[in-house]
């Protein structure tokens, strides 16, 4: 048997995220299936994470194992010949059995993009989060660098995530504007609760608005609790960057 | 009656083009519906040029004449309200009667996105054409001085265009590579027939590539034949821009 890495690229709009559901079709579940057809095997792929739907991908890292005989090129374009346009292989490699993608991984990296529009933006539909109301950058990068560390983060976790410990450790949060006036958030830590990305970024932008003032973002990491936390972001505006082993 | 003009934004994928057509939806359409629905007029509107199915817009140009009584800001946001989420109406003004967004144009701007990968990248599915062997940026850049002036484009003109000329002046063409790396073609000029970006943009990629030399995009220009000119980039590359009045 061989242990195989694949780095995956997806465009999240029309999937109901990385895991299998029974309510659409889910990008594990079109990889699964064009893997069979190449190998002939049912083999089941271990992903770095979940993306919840919407959420798109530059580098979701999955494994396997499969008795796939021939160069693993073969079967990574042979992948992307099946696979649907939104979905891409962008790496294979052959790695060490004890590869793991999910207890294997060391951090992940995070890109929440948004922009300040009073009108839609056709272009960036389904790709960035549309802001309504002015954003102090300023406060907001402030507020950024409360963040890194080992906090308590259950303010910042999913109600129905079904975790033993709410400890996380953030490695750290910028704030950058792109070229094209696109405001993104680069976020790295070593593990996510569901939503705790999305649940930052709502954070942030009730900082930046005006709303909230940064004491109170101190008391939701300090306290840790879930309360008062405010709102999610949604998610077409995040991007799984890339995952370290 | 008053005269007004809409700068338009669109995301090309799911529309049949600009112009109404029986095999699906028009930008057009679906703005003179909203239009209706917002004045109860039946009101034609005059686009700046037509673009061809899966074409994107920044700033689409229409105008139309409405006895809509209130502030047109009003108009605007209802339009915005009523458009699906892949067309805005991101400005909106009161002009002269005069004015025609046809007719008094002057120029437009169109941009052309690609890429160099040999593995198809999802993030850019319908957004920028990928191309699969490398190009030689630096000809490809000497080759775009070759256009500017006015110049019988017939070789770059798609076969079934009905008009009374084919010359046309090109104002520039410039080559950029973005931040993320995309090619992108900023291509000016007075006018343009159908397909000529398109056409230009396969015509440079065929000299980037090293499959044909520069002198053969001179013969085209010069010549002004359709017999051989090259491929056609596919439309959803393409962007206009901006509309010059």
């Amino acid at each position: 048997m061989r242990t195989i890495k694949l780095t995956i690229e997806y465009e999240g709009s029309l999937f109901v995220g990385w895991q299998r559901q029974k309510n659409g079709i889910a990008v594990q579940e079109v990889i699964e299936n064009a893997l069979e057809k190449m190998t002939g095997e049912e083999i089941k792929v271990i992903g770095a994470g979940r993306t919840d739907s919407g959420v798109h991908a530059l580098g979701q890292v999955a494994s396997f194992s499969t008795n796939f005989p021939h160069d693993i090129t073969k079967l990574r374009d042979g992948l992307n010949s099946i696979l649907p346009e939104t979905v891409a292989v962008i790496k294979i490699e052959e790695v060490q059995p004890s590869f793991h993608a999910l207890r294997s991984s060391k951090g992940k990296h995070y890109r929440y993009k948004m922009f300040v529009s009073p009108i839609k933006r056709p272009l960036y539909w389904g790709r960035a989060w549309r802001i309504k109301y002015d954003l102090d950058l300023d406060l907001m990068s402030k507020a950024c660098k409360l963040f890194p560390g080992v906090h308590d983060f259950k303010a910042f976790c999913a109600a129905k995530a079904d975790v033993k410990t709410t400890v996380r450790e953030i490695f750290s949060i910028q704030l950058a504007v792109s070229h094209e006036g696109l405001i993104c958030l680069e976020i790295k830590g070593k593990g996510f609760l569901r939503q705790m990305v999305r649940r930052i970024t709502g954070a942030l932008v009730e900082v930046g608005r005006g709303y909230r003032n940064i004491s109170w973002i101190e008391d939701l990491i300090e306290k840790g609790q879930r309360a008062e936390a405010g709102i999610t972001a949604p998610p077409y505006g995040l991007y799984l960057v890339e995952v370290y082993y």
